[in-house]
């Protein structure tokens, strides 16, 4: 048996405490052993730890964007190394065998297992993950940096490649915080035009330069009215309720709305604003094995990365405040 | 000064009465004159007469699926000759210089007209439109089944092409009226695995012949429990306000809810649903000039036509009536 110290809530909205568990001796035959040096917190841990979405276990340790070292590998591990630096993300396995794994999409598997619900995540010292969901991490990325890169990166990496979004698209991110920021950069770095929607327009330099070729105010609709029509994309990554039918108003024909963060109330919307532009509205969810090695690859040659606050493992509860007061500039991460 | 002899709405839901208008002697650089030999019955005819679209102009020719023989053409059309059968849409002309037109893709210029929106559409003896919005007819379609073609035919045939629905997908659709008994032979003949949803269905016979593999009820959810996760492309032709979660629940990963058809209330959903699986919510309108081109020469090869009821000119109130009631089986098509 192994011990494992970490950090978990006891009950839903919780305060996180020290908490502690044990393991098998040895991984299991496709199982890898990670000692965690980095994790960064990703909103959805707050939901998690709130049990907003009715599927959370308690003790629950959050944390599923995972930097580490390889500790021990199961018998069956064939690509990875003890000793080897690597990332895990949302998912910790999936069937393997339906459809979607084997089409290499294994976020639609419906037999996947997230890395922390209904098991220990990252808040901790250790971690054993299957070693298939493990991924190797370029070495010009830090591992502070690289961190947020496996949920917040490939969540916003993949609607760019699932719906096929080209160099000469008009792009909008909408709300620039943990995902916003990355999606800036991917959008730049992919050859689209791209604008910036935000809440706090004074976040407008450092926006240009995470980049954005112009900042927009979120809810200022008047001054929204010269893109009327403009946006072949928009990417919303906010939880909060916009009025999304001016946005579909800001989209051109054959444009798409696409949501990786939930709005809290129903969106709602006349069939008519989609017909008659051909628009769309959509949603993305992480990526599989094949779009998080794609999207490392893509940000190493790119050098994006997350801009990070860092905080001790120790002081959790006080970076998970910052967040729920909308406060970290970008992606807050725990070093262990 | 020519003559045209037509029925028109006076007012705004009126039964329509014998109109006429006359129009200089000869057709513009680009016009044609057609004399009309069929027309069909769109849905959006009566939308129209109704004004619940608040674009009408009284009085109201209504109809804009029209087949005729040209009769004369202005000093600059090149590609139409006078005796030649032709059919013209929804779309009488467009502004042919902007990003769309260029593109191909007439249906989404901002300057385009419509047949029967300020300008008086195919319920009368002839119409003169712009003759690059004509399209030679094959000769193996007949003109009164191929008439609804030209709106309900291209309105069902373009979302397969827009939203490139391969011959491997599981396409449902919704509604099986004018443009569902189209949408289901053109998904048929395009190698899919159809799927009927219809309120009625003692049609199941008929629906089975027109293409589907399997005939299901659009409102009885426990019995498509059987379905969720099902589809790839879902295709809705209904004005009618369905469980569109419900709907949006059959789709797969990835897969479509596509509107061509304006259901009366606001569709609504949580984001959640979208994300989870990546799903979209999309809408399709008409069909630009090289889609109607293709859709014609794709219906010649298949056989695809309307099943229609052929109503004389005269009695076209009769016809009306009996679409506001929801009887016509499938298309209503005046004659001349």
């Amino acid at each position: 048996m192994t011990k494992i110290n970490a950090w978990a809530a006891e009950k839903a909205a919780a305060r996180l405490s020290p908490f502690a568990y044990t393991t098998g001796d040895r991984p299991g035959p496709f199982e890898i052993d990670v000692r965690i040096s980095h994790c960064g917190i990703c909103h959805s841990d707050l939901h998690l730890i709130d049990n907003d979405w009715m599927i959370s276990e308690y003790p629950l340790v959050p944390g599923h964007e995972i930097v580490g070292t390889v500790q021990a590998v199961g018998a069956q591990v064939s690509s990875i190394e003890v000793g080897q630096r690597v990332g895990i993300g949302w998912q910790r396995s999936s069937c393997m065998h339906c459809e979607h794994c084997i089409a290499g999409e294994e976020n639609y598997c419906a037999q996947q297992q997230a890395t922390c619900v209904g098991h220990f995540g990252g808040f901790a010292e250790f971690v054993r993950v299957d070693g298939r969901f493990a991924f190797a991490l370029p070495e010009t990325l830090s591992s502070e940096n690289a961190a947020p890169l496996l949920c917040g990166g490939v969540t916003v990496y993949t609607p760019f490649r699932l719906y096929d979004i080209p160099a000469h698209a008009r792009v909008a991110v909408v709300g620039i915080g943990g995902l916003g920021h990355l999606a800036l950069q991917y959008a730049r770095a992919m050859g689209c035009e791209v604008t910036a929607f935000t809440s706090t327009p004074e976040k407008e330099k450092e926006l240009l330069a995470f980049g954005a070729h112009r900042v927009v105010s979120s809810t200022d609709e008047a001054g929204q009215q010269a893109l009327q029509g403009y946006f072949d994309f928009i990417l919303s990554t906010v939880f909060a309720d916009l009025n999304w039918m001016q946005f579909v108003g800001l989209l051109r024909p054959k444009g798409r709305l696409c949501f990786v963060g939930a709005p809290k109330s129903e969106v709602r919307f006349p069939a008519f604003a989609l017909i008659s532009g051909a628009k769309s509205l959509c949603g993305s969810v992480i990526g599989g094995r094949k779009m998080i090695r794609d999207m490392l690859a893509f940000s190493a040659r790119h050098g994006i990365v997350a801009q990070t606050e860092l905080f001790p493992l120790e002081r959790v509860n006080d970076a998970l405040d910052r967040l729920r007061r909308n406060e970290v500039r970008y992606r807050a991460v725990l070093e262990v």
